[in-house]
């Protein structure tokens, strides 16, 4: 069971313990699901001793069932049931790992129950988590193919004169339809919104001459997928076009220098390298890609500072890419595991499409 | 300008400095609206002294403009920017807010940067935030007319046979049409479903005989509707029928219990009593309601331990519950506004409606 390789990990690592709220920490660890907690606190206390107990609100005592665990309802104070779980537990002191999505008001609780050092869960559980199973590859194969499934289908979308918020919408509801859900907001950015590579889809509606930059990914049992492609609607600016090929080589050689026992950094590198001897590194202004699992943003980091060597079954993004304020901006990103060589889970066309 | 009034604030009540995450609390104070953050540390800090700054991630530095601001890039480290920042603005030790809900790596790094005493953010804010002005209050009304609207129409589809995942999602994209979004992902609880409180919609197709918990809500300009209806599909068992009148007659008494100057607890009372009198007491497993504003849960909460005095323009929900085991459950929920009295903004029927 992962709790027990998690829990034999604190021990290698000196840990007196964990706090770990809802998400896909306690999921990987228990296998437990709850959604939409909100601000009641809710929090899975583990110690090295390798007991553990769950802090719940009483709104939960339906589903919670078969695992350790102290409700407190609304109107009690739930630090004073955590007080005594931690007592159970014999957890005074010491060093404790803390979910790294955790509230922070939760947080402050905990502070207030011991003398405790804390530490991001994210740097133990990442060591079993970078490395999926077969599984977990699995999943996030099929999340992928619905990824390039939707892709192809948008290609066949009338999606001139749409706004980017529309469009966005219709392809969250075609993820969610194939799907068990999106694994972020799609984010749909045309014309010179392209160049804010974080761009929330608005009202400017998409013309001619746009180039159209969608990002966005499904989930299954759990696992995400992530995909970027640019498109264009007619003929764009004639510099986002070479712009489009100089971020193609990139992200291509990036993929091809993936393997097993190379630095994260290093893959960065290659993409970093083509583009700044193009002269755009100034636009480039993000890592070349992130871990990608349970979560859609999780270790390893394709980045300048990515020191995890590369092993089988990590899995990760590779998404470089050039925003020119004012002009527009181009990515193009691909789901990778790592086989020895990096193999593509996302497989969409990447030339430039017009539509 | 709010930020002024929260300096103030700080200094009425003896409070060194905050540190704010992007969320409504941000979006509040000075109109920043920071989509999607992530991992990367993005914290406004603000002294006493009524000096602030902004450390950002560099992905913003198209997006950020005209505001105090240090951005960082992939690969710095964000603490030690974050620690120049706080020796500009002369701030090494002391009680500090933070807001509630920042992901608690930021707050290690946070806590390794000086001598901290941390309270959370909401046991301030709040008193600005609890009472809405003129124009909240209009964006709540809008919010709440949509909802209103969204559930005339549900009762015109033909929704048996639909399973609850397909009628969320409908419902989603009528309100996404509609406003600005969804206040949260809407809950469809049909059958023996009904009787979870947090029910996420699943497979399950709605029959002939279901009782429904429709429970969502829009977004307008940033503010928040919630509503729930609960509904019949064919005869539902007589039990559940009879739980319904209780449960109306709770919400309508607590909603006539409103008024400026009373307590919070004092409403939650009311509900409660009527549901304890019928016999149902320990299935009414959650607080009466929730103030309702840039979030969907915020102060004052309507329960047991609501100690918050009502004032003229505090918003939130009146939503008394039965859940019962195995049979199902029945929720009404309107939202309120405080103007001597209460006055409800969502104003759809409260009659068991037979679809």
């Amino acid at each position: 069971m992962r709790i027990d390789r998690f829990v034999k990990l604190l021990n290698e690592m000196n840990f007196d313990g964990a706090f770990i709220s809802p998400g896909s920490n306690l999921y990987y660890l228990t296998g437990l699901k709850l959604h939409e907690v909100g601000e009641r606190p809710t929090i899975l206390v583990v110690s090295a001793d390798g007991e553990y107990k769950l802090l719940a609100p009483s709104l939960y005592s339906n589903v919670i069932t078969n695992f350790p665990v102290t409700f407190w309802r609304d109107g009690e104070n739930p630090y004073a049931k955590l007080s005594t779980i931690l007592g159970e537990l014999k957890l005074y002191r010491g060093r404790f790992l803390v979910e790294d999505t955790m509230r922070a008001d939760w947080l402050i609780g905990i502070l207030k129950l011991g003398n405790f050092e804390f530490h991001p869960l994210s740097s133990l559980i990442r060591l079993m988590r970078m490395r999926k199973d077969r599984e977990e590859i699995e999943n996030m194969k099929h999340a992928a193919r619905i990824a390039d499934k939707v892709f192809e289908e948008i290609l066949s979308w009338d999606i001139l004169g749409m706004s980017e918020k529309e469009l966005a919408l219709k392809i969250e509801v075609r993820i969610r339809e194939l799907s068990d859900g999106v694994s972020f907001s799609p984010i749909v950015a045309s014309g010179e919104n392209s160049a804010n590579p974080h761009h929330e889809p608005g009202e400017r509606k998409i013309r001619k001459g746009d180039i159209v930059i969608l990002d966005y990914g499904a989930r299954w049992r759990g696992y995400c997928s992530d995909i970027t492609r640019t498109i264009a609607v007619g003929r764009p600016d004639e510099k986002l076009i070479e712009v489009y090929e100089i971020v193609k080589e990139a992200q291509e050689k990036a993929y091809r220098a993936v393997r097993e026992g190379i630095k994260a950094k290093e893959v960065d590198k290659v993409a970093r390298e083509v583009i700044s001897e193009a002269g755009y590194g100034e636009y480039f202004t993000h890592r070349t890609g992130h871990g990608l699992g349970l979560d859609v943003h999780e270790e390893p980091y394709i980045g300048p500072d990515g020191e995890v060597t590369l092993e089988n079954g990590m899995t990760f993004t590779i998404e470089p890419g050039i925003y020119i304020p004012g002009l527009g901006g181009v990515r193009i990103e691909d789901d990778v595991v790592v086989e020895g060589k990096g193999k593509r889970l996302t497989k969409a066309g990447r030339e430039l499409i017009t539509v």
